[in-house]
């Protein structure tokens, strides 16, 4: 896929995560989608995202940077945001936060079909 | 630059890092660099990169996933190393670790000016 075109389909995902559009999920990623190396499939991914809206009321990714090639794409995602309770085993209890994630896509057939992603948890942690 | 010849830039960064060669460093790196929106400077940079090497013996970047357009280049980076202390604030004593970094690299005029960085800190804590 040309690069231009990767990048318009990963905006168009990223819009669809904020607005917890998941029925759309499908159009972006991949049923056989692996997360980290662990072969989660796109029910697994939904339940991730469902769990991330539920620990987190006011989750809203903010692009930072995009670096896309034919088939894969980087991005740095910012959030800033007010975790409810525990989020990546620290006690947040809605305090605000703010951090960054930096993840890659590797995309098969026009969807995401790998994701490597790092949660800047340091971050928070010396927000803490 | 051509995304090639930013990504022949790129490896031959990584091999100086693990030739230790820090002479060499600002061939690839700018005078005003910064890391994560920090102005370290190059002096600040290699200070960075011996303090990691007296904390990590063996420490060695392997490249994962390079990601690369005309200005810039995202890297998932893994290590496999024994951190002799603290590191990221966390007491390892020696013990193997394994580890990703996934770090985004502006290049201005060919070399780095601006570093976005996130370690898996978390994936070290679940290994202790």
């Amino acid at each position: 896929m040309p690069e231009d075109d990767l990048v318009s389909a990963y905006h168009r995902y990223i819009a669809c995560l904020n607005e917890r559009d998941l029925g759309r999920l499908r159009e972006f990623v991949a049923e056989d989608v692996e997360y980290n190396g662990r072969p989660v499939g796109l029910a697994g991914y939904r339940a991730m995202l469902e769990g991330n809206y539920r620990d987190i009321p006011d989750l809203k990714f903010s692009v930072q940077l995009v670096v896309a090639d034919t088939a894969s794409i980087a991005a740095r995602l910012n959030f800033d945001c007010t975790p409810a309770g525990r989020f990546l085993g620290l006690d947040i209890d809605g305090r605000r936060v703010s951090f960054s994630e930096n993840v890659f896509y590797e995309f098969v057939d026009g969807r995401i079909r790998y994701v490597w992603s790092v949660v800047d948890k340091a971050a928070i942690e010396a927000q803490l």
